[in-house]
């Protein structure tokens, strides 16, 4: 949904970002795995908005977030004289890097140097931080590998390797089958082909939904795990601006993050990594971007977006708002309050901002205008096709699924996604709960999230070291017990017995003072432990979790079988689409790797041009603008260096690459695969992306590679890291 | 709801602290003439929660809300040894003033001058400043009569005499007339009464519904339109801790103001002032509070209860979340913007986090046992008299007449409460629509808000000087706009028109950029064309009201038919508890003069006592606990002034009188009726006493009156007002 995933971590953003949840983590196989290995992702499935689809309407201009085993040859040569060769893709493909907790970055030496955003890289930051170190406000520099801070929970991922298995898996499904059993086949066949790849290469191995199920691509990854923390700015840079200036361009903000891989406690050799361009990003100029974009909706149908913009989106934004509220509120009591809260609160924001701006495209009568013009002429030329006939039906199968998720969306948030019990230790009970049930099963009868494949991002999580703080936990957890009472009403039989008798408020300390789910040995003790563990197990999370469980069980099983319901139907829309429009058709973002293209260049907005580049002299003028004041104040080393900076340099620059959320830290590069920039947002008419392209106004944002030799060189003193990267 | 408005002005804060607001405004006589005289309160409506409910369930401890015509002189014989005389009661009502921005404040000097809080002094201060003069934030101090600056639209009222007219408009309403026919009778009558009063006296003339109907009362204010500004300190000694300290204690606010009321251009002359008393308030000492309680809901019915906290508050939370959120957002963006929407704000986070504090009240399973035991036992009661037995089928007409309203909440919300409309502009709009019709009825016909008693604080408020904002006005229009489409969904017809094909935001700036309405001079010219200016009128806004009307009307009518039903029922039910309680019963909060008492102590909490006062001392060791940093910061001066204070002068405390929201400002008198303290908030376990009373831990909370000498004489130079004040 998002274009851009602004602030991280903790908690919506990636899987707003991800967005609509269910079908990414239910269906959509990389959504999944990528989820169960990110506990606290779960409040943000509250969206219960989405599902995916799979292709766009009709491609051009810029349009396109491509495969890189199917590139757009043909349209890049014609419009731009360019043909990526197959070396030059192989390259570029292993040279990007997937951050597993939602967002892109690129190797930029053979040392394992990652290059990505501040922003992403902040979930990292934050959990290596404690009240005396703040090195997610403050920046971080190892002058030395000796240095360098191993993050608590990140996991990265390389692209080694793509196969089609779109006939294996389609073999599995047999022609009578229930939608149910279709879907259970499916899965089934899916984990044994991710099972079989995985004993057999030792690489991560995902099964990826493409075009609605109109292909299955098996993703071969290599994982690492060992991911070090090298440089970030303070937050002040990477984000200036704030909340404020969020989605907005121009833009002035130093949104990068270095870390290393390492292998067997050393780093990591990297054969493919990107170089780094001198003269970094010009006008119009052809770029690529290679990341992996979230999620994209373009061929959401119009009952599909009329329920988003009636009621899925509006009713998200009440949680965000009430979220935002509740924890800014608390943020303003302390400072240290603030500090643990920042994360979360940024992710709220972000989201918020996101969606309020994806919904007033969807108010837009002109944007519905051409959706609709879009709909009747594919369901025209359906109609003249009699073997494309059967997917005119699919429409109405959609709006009857839509319709009976929409009818379960208050029980699917609370409880299968968790928006009643907002807290990491209730998302460690869940887990451990239901790890310890569905391992009995097998792997193919197993809800995704605890597949074999998914157990060792599952465990990474759990067993995280990863500081929480008892009133940060009480604080979202009597909120979420007040939501959840407020909701389905205080007399609510489950709410009485979720309560035992207490205020919302009273109960969530007591579940948070008396869980020991606080210490990773009493997790580890009880995961290890399995069924009978958590059969005698009396921790009060671990029981509230066991409480909720039947009835959030259910919920899931609807929600499983219609979106079975609508994947099938999206898929025949999806494969009418396809053979009407061929193969000028990319799928929909799947949160997996993609090469987006486009040119450099400033837009017209209020009837005033807007210029495609910013310098670091209008990073000072903005800030004087507002009396440096936060979020527009700047760190000490900026006001203190700004003499021996050029001035001149370019700060940040857009381009009308179609990107989206999960693309933060992509690398921008040139022709000759050189980095010249660093994708960190979209500009605010970009966040209609998500249901339609356009090149009018919609820019992604990044940071000019310039900018970021300038500042490590003469503000960070990292002349070290500088030349690594440069090489020179 | 609130036992505080805390901050403003503008806009619900004020109402939602009436509270309830179609009972209020349309039932309560002197509701409604204090609302339609205030405009934006509109806004506030959408709270759509309220009834009020007449009496307390049983009086102990400091209970009450006392009649000044019906003090509780046993009680207070038997447990304080003091009985007010008839003169001290007089003295102590001449010397009260009601500000009709919703808030008290009393006389202090023979000069007319006026003590209250600087929140209830707020929307004068906010309408006095702009881009280059903010008083509202940065005080202002006139030090001779000259500089005193005059409000744009403040009214302030002092209670001269109260009068029963009880048979006579019980006469009017025949045994056989149905529910409207009922309320019209009894409208005509109160219409009639106040018109007859006003002409006689020329005071304005309010009939008051007290004891849900069980009795009504005629009441004399003396009006004043020209109000001047003497004295206001700095916004962030005011509200120092802001909302992070809301609602807590300790605290340390020098929440004061001073104004001053003119007649024929010169300061009136006051017989009835309150002296200062040299010690102000002592630990133990028994105080009164003479002030305007806005609303209690004590006889509120558990059915109500359930709805309140199941629907009603939830549903009103959900609105606040919005505008806090997309109040704060653009405040961020700018100073100015921040400057323009700052009083806004600030009644929107102290109506949210008041309205959460009750809920949690609410919630809490211990709150409610009392409240079903109350009722249980006084239907127990019922039942046991022939003549009451009546009384318990009330119980069942309210909650089907709550279900009737709870059904339309939506419309009432949008339409009738202008959620939907959020803009000063509609506000004027619909009001010179309405009024054109409706001052072509009888009297007894029209919508009380139009009433000749009613229109001249309409026509004040309609022709305010206050200066608007495009841009403010744009963002608030634009975003309920969106919540409109957001509630009834893109497609609903009148969405549809309302929208005109276009976006939320640009049909909001086409409005707000096409309407004249900004000019007073076109106001008033409408506003005198009466019908025929009206029906040819093309102005943007203007066609938007008229467009909304029939709509709104027929949900209006809805509310007024059911609030009737309802005011009823709870008659019996006040009438029965009369009956069964006797004269130990005191009517619920009506904006109307009470008369509070309790005694100054402080309480427990979390197993720590919280002593009664503050000092001085404490305030400068909170601000710098937080770094002088936003709210905790200090004004210059008092940074600059600290060693000429006498630093353990006391700063603020506590007491266990009876108040709540509409108290602000109110005198906190000793038994010689000289001050000692004014009330400025409640803590947050006083939030409670909306529904019950208890002296356990809720406590009001003042200025000391020594505070404010010791301010105005060594930080604000301001030596003659204190010698005005003090008489030394």
């Amino acid at each position: 949904m998002l274009l851009k995933r602004r602030a991280q971590v903790d908690a919506i953003s990636r899987i707003l970002l991800l967005a609509g949840g269910e079908t990414l983590s239910y269906h959509q196989r990389q959504g999944a795995r990528f989820q169960q290995g990110v506990l606290r992702i779960m409040k943000a499935f509250i969206l219960g908005i989405g599902i995916l689809v799979a292709c766009t309407a009709s491609v051009s201009a810029d349009e396109g977030m491509w495969l890189f085993n199917h590139p757009p040859r043909e349209y890049l040569k014609k419009k731009y004289g360019f043909v990526p060769t197959d070396r030059w893709l192989e390259h570029v493909q292993k040279s990007s890097v997937r951050f597993n907790n939602g967002g892109s970055g690129s190797f930029v030496s053979a040392d394992g140097l990652v290059m990505t955003n501040h922003h992403v890289g902040a979930d990292c930051l934050h959990k290596l931080s404690d009240a005396r170190h703040n090195y997610y406000r403050d920046g971080f520099y190892a002058a030395t590998r000796g240095q360098e801070k191993r993050c608590h929970d990140l996991e990265l991922n390389v692209l080694m390797s793509i196969e089609d298995v779109t006939e294996r898996v389609n073999a599995a499904v047999k022609p009578n089958m229930s939608a149910e059993e279709a879907a259970r086949a499916r899965r089934a066949v899916m984990a044994k082909i991710e099972k079989e790849s995985l004993d057999k290469t030792g690489l991560r191995s995902d099964v990826i939904t493409l075009y609605q199920g109109g292909q299955y691509h098996l993703y071969r990854y290599k994982k690492y795990t060992d991911v070090r923390l090298v440089f970030a700015p303070e937050q002040a840079i990477a984000f200036f601006g704030g909340d404020p200036d969020n989605f907005e361009y121009p833009r002035y903000c130093l949104d990068v993050a270095f870390f290393r891989v390492y292998e067997n406690g050393k780093p990591a050799k990297i054969e493919h990594y990107l170089k780094w361009s001198k003269r970094g990003a010009v006008e119009d100029e052809l770029v690529f971007v290679s990341g992996n974009p979230g999620r994209t909706d373009r061929l959401a149908t119009l009952a599909r977006l009329h329920y988003l913009r009636d009621r899925g989106f509006p009713e998200l934004l009440k949680l965000l708002y009430r979220w935002e509220v509740v924890l800014t509120a608390w943020s303003n009591r302390d400072a240290e309050n603030a500090r643990r809260a920042k994360d979360f609160l940024f992710s709220v924001q972000n989201s918020r901002k996101a969606r309020r701006g994806g919904l007033a495209g969807l108010l837009d009568p002109e944007i519905m205008a051409r959706k609709t013009k879009e709909e009747r002429e594919l369901q025209k030329q359906m109609a003249k096709d009699p073997k494309l006939r059967d997917a005119l039906k699919a429409y109405d199968q959609i709006a009857q699924a839509e319709a009976t998720l929409a009818k379960h969306l208050r029980e699917r948030r609370a409880l299968e996604f968790g928006a009643a019990f907002n807290s990491k230790l209730f998302d460690f009970a869940r887990h451990l709960v239901r790890a310890a049930e569905e391992k009995q099963k097998d792997d193919g009868d197993r809800l995704r999230e605890y597949r074999s494949s998914a157990l060792p991002s599952l465990e990474q999580q759990l067993f995280s070291e990863e500081p929480l703080y008892d009133d940060f936990e009480t604080l979202k957890l009597a909120d979420s017990l007040m939501w959840f009472s407020e909701e389905f009403g205080a007399e609510h039989p489950l709410v009485k017995k979720v309560l035992a008798g207490k205020a919302p408020s009273a109960r969530a300390a007591e579940l948070v003072r008396g869980t020991k789910l606080k210490s990773v040995s009493y997790r580890k003790k009880l995961y290890k432990g399995g069924r009978a563990a958590i059969d005698a197990c009396t921790d009060p999370m671990i029981l509230l979790a066991k409480l909720v469980d039947p009835a959030s069980r259910k919920v899931r099983k609807i929600m499983d079988t219609q979106e079975e319901i609508k994947r099938q139907a999206f898929a025949k829309i999806a494969n009418a689409k396809y053979q009407i429009q061929g193969d000028s058709v990319y799928p929909d973002a799947t949160f997996t790797l993609r090469l987006a293209f486009g040119v450099v260049k400033g837009y017209e907005q209020n009837g005033e041009h807007i210029p495609f580049e910013t310098t670091i002299a209008g990073l000072y003028e903005r800030a004087k603008q507002h009396d440096f004041k936060e979020p527009f104040n700047l760190p000490p080393r900026w006001l203190e260096r700004k003499d021996k900076l050029n001035l001149k340099t370019p700060m940040n620059f857009v381009c009308t690459a179609d990107i989206i959320g999960g693309n933060s830290g992509s690398p921008v590069i040139n022709k000759d695969a050189e980095i010249v920039g660093l994708i960190f947002d979209g500009n605010i008419q970009s966040l209609v992306l998500d249901y339609i392209y356009t090149d009018k106004q919609a820019r992604a944002v990044s940071v000019h590679s310039r900018a970021i030799i300038e500042a490590l060189t003469k503000v960070y003193d990292a002349e070290s890291l500088a030349k690594e990267i440069t090489g020179r």
